[in-house]
C-alpha cells in the first residue's frame, strides 16, 4: 500500500504540475494577445481626449456612459446594460485664493475640496492661523481659531515606501479637518493637499461635513505653495482672501455600465470586474479610473479573442460616482442582492494604470490561501505580491454578501502625484503598463473561473 | 552534547536575526533620509534643464564634466577629481527624410543611427525595398538590393515582458542590419527604431561599420511611419529621399568624473558605483543616465549624512561615453590595473530611473548566494528580484579583473518608450521613482561594506 500511496503522490504531482503548465501556457496565450492586440491604451485616449473629466452628474458624465456601452460592444460583450444609480451633482464654478506672502497678495493654485460649499461667490478676508497636523490645532483656543482660516500644513509621509499608507494616514485632513476646524468656528481651512508631487499641483478629492456643523468653506493648496505659505506665516501674520462658488446642485440620474460574457457551463454564477467611470472635475481622470474602466473593458475583449468561453458568466462593471457617493457601487450590490445572483469573485482596479505588483484579497483564509497558490502563474508578469487585503471601493459593498473581493496593486510611486489633480492625463500612462495590469485581471478572473 | 548544539544552534539564530534587525533599521534610516531630503531629483532638474543632452566630446559634455564635479563636492565627497578619457566626436547635423506614403514625399521623423556616416549633405534619392527582418533580406537576390535603400521592418517584441529581453532580441537591427545591406551593396538602410513606444518618435543609438564594408547611411524610423511606410510598401514602389550630414570627427578630451568617501577601516578597499554622464544627442538625456548619475552621487550624499563613516572608501563614477564607444569604463578598469587598488564591488544604474524591483548579479555563484542572503531586507522596498545576471556596460571592464558587478534593475516597461529618443526627458522621471532607486543603490553598497 506504502508504493501505491507514493504511486498516487508522484502521480498527483505530476498532474498538478502538468495542470500548472497548461496553466501558464493558457495566460501567456492571453499575456501575447493582450500585448500586442489591446485596445484598451486606444480606448482610454478616446475617454480622456475627447471627453476628459466626467464628475457624477456632469455633462461629461453623460457622454461616458454611452462611450463606456458602445466600447463594451466593441470589447465582444454578448450583453451591455444600464444600471440607474442616482448620484449627487456637486459644482465647482470659479475660485480663486490669494494669501500675503512677503506682505502682499499672491494668487496661488487651489481647489476646493469636492462636496463643500464654498463662499457662495463673496470675498472671504481672514487671518491665517497655521498647524503642522491636528495635535497642534487641539492645543489652540477657541479664541484662536474663531473666524479665522485654518491652515493645516500636514506633509504626505514622503518615508512611506507604499503611498496608499501614506494616503491612509493624510487623508483625514481632507475629512476630518474641516470638521474640526468648523466645530471651533473657523472661518475655512487650508489644507496642504493629499498628495505626493514635487510640483505645486493642489489635489481635490471628497470631503463631507458633519451633522450640525456649519458648513465652512475647505480648500487644497499645492506643496510648494504650502512650503511658501508655511514660510510666510512663521515670519508674520499673514492674511487669505479665498473667492469660490462651489455647491452641492441635487441629484441627478446616471448610470453604471455593465458589460457581460455569458458563461458556458455555469451562466448563473458571476465574476465581476470593474473600475469607476465618473472622476474629479479637473485633469483627465486618466488613472483615476479611465485606467481600471479600459482594463475592465479589455477583460472582455481578451477572455472573448481567445475563443474559449468562461465556465461562469463574466461581467465588466464601470461604476458610477466612486469619488463623491459611492452610490454605483450600492446600486450594484443591491442589485445583487435583490435578484440573488450568486457572486463567486469580484476584482478592482483603482490603483492606477501602473505596473501590476500583486493582488489584493480580502476573502476567507481558505480562499486566500489557495488563491497564494497561483501566484507563481503571475511571477513572470512582475506580479508578486499577494500579501495585502485590498478589494476596492466599489466592490466593498459586496462584501456584506459574502463576495470575495480582490484588488489589483499597481506600483504606487507615481499614483499620489497625480491623483485628484490636473496632472492626471493620458500622457502619464504608459501603454505597456496598463496592458499588463488588464492582463493581472484577465489571468485572475480566468484563474477564479478555472478554480473556484 | 545535543543539547548544546542546540542551545548554540538558537544562539546563532538569536544574533543572526538580532544582526538583520539592526540592518533593517539601518537600512530604513537610509532609506528615510533619501526619501525626504535627497537632492537627486533636484540634481536631475539642474543637469536636464540647465545642460541637457550631452553627447561625448560635445560642449555640452564638457559642462556636465564641470556640474558633476560640483554636485559630488555639494554631495560631501572627501575628494573628487576627473580621469581623462578620449572619447570620439560625432555629430549629426541636419538631417531630413522624405518617402512616398500615398504616392508623394512625405518628410517623417527619423534619426540618423549613431556613429554612421551620412549623405554629405547631398540628396539620396532611391528606391525602398521593405522587409519584415533579416531572414527576409537574406532571400533578396544581389540585384534586389543593390542601390536600394532597405527598410527593416522589425518590430520589437511587446509580448516579452521584460523588456530588455525584447531589446536584446530587436537590437541586432541597429548593428547588424546595416553591414548587411552594404555587403550586399545597398545605398542605406532604415530601421524602424528599436523601441517599444506607442508613438513616432525615432530612437537612435550606437551602430558600427564591420572593416571593408561601404559606410552607407543608416537612420531609424518610429512605430508609427514605420507602420504607415510598410503599408505603402505592400501597396506600390515607394522611393526614398535622404538627406544627412552627420559624421565621425576625430576625438576629443573627456573626463570621467569620480568622488570618494574615504573608508574608515580599510581605505585601500574600494566599492564603486556609477552611471554614464553622457546621454545621446536628442531629448535630455534624463532615464538613460542622468537618472544613474545622480542616484550614484546620492549614494555618496547619504552615507555622508548617516554620519557613520563607511568601512571601505566608497566612489561614485560618472563615466564618460557610455553610448558610443565606453570609453570611460575601459578608462577606469585600466586605471584599477595600473594601480592594482582592490576593487570588492561595483554597481551600475543603467537601466532607467524607475521604480526599483531588483538587483542583478554578475559574480561567483559563493558570492551570489551570499548577496540573495541580503534579499528579505530590500523585499520591503519592492525590491525582490535577485535572479538576473546582469552588472553594466561601463563597470564590464572591471570582470576581467575579478570584480564582482551589480546592476539595478528597475521596473522595465517605460524604458524603451523613452530610450534614445527626444522623449527621455526629466518630466518623465518621478522623485519618488528616483529616490527608491537611488536608496536600492545606498543599501547594496552599504551591506557590501559590511559584509563581503
Amino acid at each position: 500500500m506504502k508504493r501505491l500511496a507514493a504511486f498516487v503522490g508522484l502521480l498527483a504531482t505530476a498532474m498538478t504540475s502538468f495542470a500548472q503548465n497548461a496553466d501558464s501556457l493558457a495566460l501567456r496565450r492571453l499575456s501575447d494577445d493582450i500585448m500586442w492586440n489591446s485596445t484598451c491604451y486606444d480606448n482610454l485616449r478616446v475617454l480622456t481626449k475627447t471627453i476628459g473629466h466626467r464628475l457624477s452628474g456632469s455633462p461629461e458624465a453623460d457622454k461616458a456612459v454611452a462611450w463606456g456601452k458602445a466600447a463594451m460592444e466593441a470589447a465582444g460583450a454578448d450583453r451591455v446594460w444600464l444600471q440607474p444609480v442616482d448620484v449627487p451633482l456637486w459644482v465647482r464654478g470659479k475660485e480663486t485664493l490669494k494669501v500675503q506672502l512677503d506682505g502682499r497678495f499672491q494668487q496661488i493654485p487651489m481647489l476646493s475640496l469636492g462636496n463643500t460649499e464654498g463662499t457662495g461667490g463673496k470675498l472671504l478676508e481672514r487671518e491665517l492661523v497655521c498647524v503642522a497636523d491636528l495635535a497642534a490645532f487641539e492645543q489652540l483656543s477657541a479664541e484662536q481659531v474663531k473666524d479665522k482660516i485654518i491652515f493645516f500644513n500636514y506633509k504626505f509621509r514622503q518615508d512611506l515606501v507604499n503611498t496608499f499608507e501614506g494616503y491612509g494616514d493624510a487623508v483625514k485632513y481632507r475629512w476630518v479637518a474641516l470638521n474640526k476646524a468648523a466645530e471651533k468656528l473657523a472661518a475655512g481651512v487650508i489644507i496642504r493637499s493629499v498628495g505626493t508631487g514635487a510640483d505645486d499641483a493642489p489635489h481635490t478629492g471628497a470631503s463631507r461635513y458633519y451633522d450640525g456643523l456649519p458648513h465652512i468653506p475647505a480648500v487644497a493648496i499645492g506643496n510648494i505653495s504650502a512650503d511658501r505659505l508655511a514660510a510666510a506665516c512663521s515670519r508674520s501674520k499673514c492674511k487669505a482672501q479665498l473667492v469660490s462658488n462651489c455647491s452641492m446642485k441635487g441629484v441627478k440620474r446616471s448610470y453604471n455600465v455593465i458589460g457581460e460574457l455569458k458563461g458556458a457551463e455555469r451562466p448563473d454564477e458571476f465574476i465581476v470586474v470593474g473600475g469607476h467611470l465618473d472622476s474629479w472635475d479637473v485633469g483627465e481622470g486618466a488613472h483615476d479610473d479611465g485606467a481600471g474602466c479600459v482594463q475592465s473593458i479589455e477583460v472582455l475583449r481578451a477572455l472573448k479573442a481567445s475563443g474559449e468561453k468562461p465556465r461562469r458568466s463574466i461581467r465588466a462593471v464601470l461604476f458610477m460616482n466612486e469619488e463623491n457617493g459611492v452610490k454605483g457601487g450600492y446600486a450594484y450590490a443591491d442589485s445583487v442582492k435583490a435578484t440573488g445572483e450568486k457572486h463567486i469573485w469580484a476584482m478592482e482596479s483603482d490603483a492606477g494604470g501602473f505596473s501590476p505588483r500583486g493582488v489584493g484579497l480580502e476573502m476567507t483564509a481558505t480562499l486566500k490561501q489557495k488563491v497564494r497558490s497561483w501566484a507563481p502563474l503571475l511571477e513572470p508578469y512582475g506580479v508578486y505580491d499577494f500579501s495585502q487585503e485590498e478589494g476596492g471601493t466599489d466592490i466593498g459593498p459586496l462584501k456584506k454578501l459574502g463576495v470575495p473581493l480582490a484588488g489589483l496593486l499597481p506600483d504606487s510611486q507615481r499614483y499620489f502625484d497625480l491623483h485628484h489633480s490636473a496632472n492626471d492625463v493620458f500622457e502619464t500612462v504608459s501603454h505597456r503598463e496598463l496592458k499588463l495590469g488588464a492582463f493581472t485581471l484577465t489571468a485572475m478572473v480566468w484563474l477564479a473561473d478555472q478554480y473556484l
